[in-house]
């Protein structure tokens, strides 16, 4: 495919350097042979690095250790910790246990962050015992196919990655580094890609090798090429699917480098914050709590889960609530909430049984006959009665503990038994979350927060 | 059926005197003899005099003019009206016309308040020409039935107007008078009625000729003995008739004169109003106009369509209602709100066209990708921006055209279309609407009223 001169500039950014290359090989060829040495275990290169897909600057090398399927999963899982610690200390750096769907170990030797991970060599990507017995199948798969279009899939990531989309974890839900190949490998290069990217719905669907076998639910499916009941696009949400439609029509009706060198949200300041509090005239309100010690992909899911309680609990309680967002940061987490209404006035409508059930309907008469603000009386078949609100105030309702008795994550859950601070106001601007509370305050999709940027420079 | 003492008692103090039926038969004599006495028409006692079942003060006379089926339509209203004014006349009255299907003459003679309506003398109440030909069907069959429950229907309607549930018009949504004397003829009397309605539940069908000709939605279902084809009941409230469930639940319970006599919401002055305002802490709104000049059957669905559209609105800009009424004074007409917030942020989120809609979503970009709050951003597939909210106060809502712009009814909205006046807080106690905010202030249902004033004697 012809490239655009900015294209061409911005490969010119992007492909690694040939020393760049050197390096990551060098190390990744004396862990292969560590591997392969052990004798119990083959050494395998996977990822962006072994299909020649990764970014200048890139420091992620994954090795998997892939160990004969005779071997029970107990097996495998105690070998190859102990096989990966040995390798680690050869290279006189420290392991770190992570988990996935079986034990791994993270390490760091120079510059490179380095998983290694234990695998079963299976003959065929259908015969997987778990998830990460894929992986080889998925680097084969396309080390065959990608030839030259790797400038392409090289764009692809960028321009992915400037508008904040690439990434298959559960904080961005976005394009995962295997989905853009195979959207390359597809189409046949990055400008057909956007070409069509640009027209895709709801319900789009690629299948490469034509064996779909089964219904998917998400807006977006590529069936994977060597497991055909399996969705790659599965954890992309909705809307990062449509953020990327959106800069992909951005990008064909003026195409520019902005797309691919991100336009950071500017960071903003105390006194900055204080000013758009003032402004926007809503409440501010946030529950900052311990970080519970987890990898991403089960805090994040846990953060939104109980995001989305307090909001439910907030929204009963009749605190409306105007925008809410979640984030872990270095050492703690925090729910963000803007409110439309942080005070109510003491009057409450609360809903009875319905008239028909005599039982019910007599306890509550009974309950209710006096000292309420009014009622008891019937509605649409059911009794009500005005009684005194709990909680007229957000603070006190989310200093209270009620939000402990929401359904959060079970991490979620037991750091906050912890306690929790209440901040609000101008507060809420603290050291660790200023990134997170400065892209809240000026939320704009991909393409807007391009053309907001280009729009104040040219003020 | 055997009466209670409580009963006993109050049908001392409802049955007509002597004197009283004597002189309203005594003016229904002269009046019908002046019908017949044209020979175009023959004259007919019908509703609640010729049944025996009006309650003492009761001031409501029905003359219906009964005139050939050939004649045409237009020329029974010209030859009723005239032959009405003609009878008006000689008995030195003043006659005026109003509307129901078609037109009729209202007069006060005497104390007498009195209808003198033209309609056809059908043979059959299945070839009724307009739903006054069937009046003296019901007059009939209840007459030729209720033998000695004419006392039961007394209690029931005393019962009822007690409670405020006596009255088919759309303001109470009630019990009509025919509808209360099916049900003591179906039930066999007071008593049995009241054990029978503390189980109904919403379905309830009565049907005593046993002859409905098709399915009713309504809560509670009364086939009209003389068509199988109408539910005497559909103009029923579902609250209404729960309502009455209640206070005949409530009766069984702890009968007594309470439940004859209405314990009136005691009416509240100004500095009482106050006090429950600041008590409530709610936000009190009034829009008051002119009153048009229709029968209150026409005004009143227009005034609820009124309200309902006016709550709409004050729910779509963001300002919770908390409850509302409506209600026609003698001059004026008002619409009443109790709000939760009267005051709102600048900041608005405003819902965009869907991502895929190309078109509208470039507009929409265009439009909005600068001096707005936030946005546009993609969520659930739209487009989303923040930008400044039209109404930050619902006093510059309620005060602008924007009301105007609401489906209202016709008549409503061409007084409204003159201009309205906006109260609020303690300005909304005005005498013409005292009885209606001291209702509003202390809204219960019967039971609970009865309840509720049986306990403060106790204080």
């Amino acid at each position: 495919m012809t490239l655009l001169p900015c294209e061409e500039e911005v490969l010119a950014h992007i492909r690694p350097k040939t020393e760049e290359s050197d390096h990551i090989w060098g190390v990744a060829g004396r862990l292969i042979d560590a591997v392969n040495a052990s004798g119990v275990a083959r050494g395998m290169v996977v990822g962006s690095v072994a299909r020649d897909t990764w970014v200048r600057g890139d420091r992620d090398l994954d090795i998997f250790m892939l160990f004969p399927t005779a071997l029970p999963r107990t097996d495998l899982e105690r070998q190859g910790l102990s096989l990966a610690r040995d390798i680690v200390r050869q290279f006189g750096a420290d392991g770190r246990e992570k988990y996935a769907e079986h034990p791994y170990i993270n390490t760091t030797i120079g510059e490179l962050d380095i998983d290694l991970v234990p695998c079963y060599a299976v003959e065929q990507a259908t015969e997987i015992m778990s998830a990460v017995d894929r992986t080889p199948f998925h680097t084969r798969y396309i080390r065959d196919r990608i030839g030259d279009l790797t400038d392409d899939v090289l764009l692809l990531k960028q321009f992915t990655k400037a508008s904040g989309i690439y990434g298959s974890d559960h904080m961005t839900e976005g394009f995962a580094g295997y989905l853009c190949e195979l959207l390359i490998l597809h189409y046949g290069g990055f400008g057909a890609l956007l070409s069509a990217a640009a027209g895709w719905k709801p319900g789009t669907i690629i299948d490469i090798e034509q064996h779909r076998s089964r219904e998917f639910g998400e807006p977006l499916v590529v069936v994977d090429p060597v497991d055909p009941n399996r969705n790659v696009a599965a954890s992309l949400s909705s809307t990062r699917m449509f953020e990327f439609v959106e800069i992909a029509r951005g990008y064909i009706e003026n195409p520019g480098i902005d797309f691919f060198f991100p336009p950071h949200f500017s960071l903003i300041d105390q006194e900055e914050f204080a000013e758009l509090l003032a402004m926007r005239g809503t409440h501010f309100y946030a529950l900052v709590f311990e970080k519970p010690d987890l990898v991403p992909d089960v805090l994040v899911p846990q953060l939104r889960k109980s995001l989305e309680a307090v909001c439910g609990m907030l929204d009963r309680y009749g605190f409306v609530v105007n925008r809410a967002d979640c984030t872990d940061g270095e050492q703690r987490c925090m729910l963000l909430f803007e409110l439309l209404v942080d005070e109510l006035p003491p009057v409450k409508k609360h809903m009875g049984p319905n008239v028909f059930n005599t039982v019910n309907a007599t306890k509550f008469i009974e309950k209710y006959v006096t000292g309420t603000y009014g009622g008891p009386y019937i509605e649409d078949g059911r009794y009500w009665v005005e009684i005194t609100r709990k909680h007229t105030r957000v603070d006190e309702l989310l200093s209270s503990d009620s939000p402990l008795k929401l359904s959060l994550g079970k991490h979620v859950k037991r750091v906050m038994e912890g306690g929790w601070v209440l901040l609000s106001g101008r507060e809420i601007w603290t050291d660790e979350f200023i990134p997170f509370i400065s892209g809240f305050m000026q939320k704009r999709s991909p393409l807007l927060r391009i053309r907001h940027e280009q729009a104040k420079k040219q003020d």
